[in-house]
């Protein structure tokens, strides 16, 4: 992923919330990536809102630079899932970021719903 | 309207972008402010998507200025609409940008559909 | 602070990200309140970058609602400050997030500087 | 590009202000493509700030749908570019939006500035 212009603010670094885009970023890739994209979990009726959100920042990103997200999911229950993040900053390998979100699993009514075992397995 | 930081980038100004998230606040407010909220029309089944969005940056607006956005609306015809903004600089009256967004007026199923004569009478 | 329809996501409430926003926007106010604008301090050469931010979100906040940020800062060190968030929605009172945000304070040559006695009195 | 859950608005599609984000993407990519990277532009001291921008919207593009933007870059004077783009949806070849920036060419100063000949020659 390379840090676009509009990430930036003044400070001259990438500003602290577009990190958590980039972890949604990197865990519908994840999800994807496993032959499960989010798009669809959302067709099927569910919904993984967000009920946590933290991170931690070491080293700045900045305008233009390639960053690569790391991310694996944790299954915390039946009905929640923990992701973590790691970015890194592939020129030097340092970790600018880390940071983790956690997700509850909802149906359409917005009631908690199991996942599939299909996605679950997914989770570590 | 205070600027944020979050939308500052590197060059130290507002990012160009921005100005059409303010324009966006600015037409709800007149449209508030005329009582008749979009959130209503959306319950309505009504929607104004844009069609088309145009601006003409003068000066450049900075972090922590108070910014203000004059904003009138016209009808085009019974099924569009447009909005033209100015955004000012209370502080020394500089026009820093001026632009407009036109937008169709759709029903749920998004086909074409008039707004209602109250509605009609907000703009010019 | 009124919900920005480019706040919002397709699940039709705010997308998580934008809290951390609004966060910096409480912040400010804050400090503004008290007579020291952040836009000074950078001014006179010191920097509050994030060093550590969380959220914990209990309800969604939806397009055009009114929502409070009330917020607190506590010293944590001569070098380090922390702000504590609740995202309030005044027309029935629920607390729909709670967050904080722990900041480096830092000179213009990126070294850790003790805050002016006159702003760390602001902070509990 | 692949369309971020953050680029949606409660409507279920990119928020109409995004489509300029990825205008940034798109002429930061074509100068890179050619040699001339924007970060290298900038280090050079110049900068290259929007004067006008300009939007049509044809289509929406939905949330993980793959979207490319053609553009190009035209002089319209030793001191002022102006690129050109075109969404389109690769799935079926929908044009989903074009639009154009125009851009001053200014040195740190603010001043107006010719650009070198290696890098006018990338413009039509």
């Amino acid at each position: 992923m390379r840090v676009r212009y509009a990430e930036t603010d003044q400070m001259g670094v990438v500003y602290y919330s577009n990190y958590f885009v980039w972890f949604e970023v990197a865990r519908t890739d994840l999800l994807r990536h496993e032959g499960c994209s989010y798009k669809d979990m959302e067709a099927d009726g569910f919904s993984l809102p967000v009920v946590e959100a933290h991170c931690d920042y070491k080293q700045s990103a900045r305008y233009d630079e390639d960053v690569e997200i790391r991310t694996s999911g944790v299954l915390l229950s039946p009905v929640r899932v923990r992701f973590e993040y790691e970015v890194v900053r592939p020129a030097d390998t340092a970790v600018l970021a880390e940071g983790h979100t956690v997700h509850a699993v909802l149906d359409k009514s917005g009631k908690p719903r199991r996942l599939p075992d299909r996605i679950r397995e997914l989770f570590a």
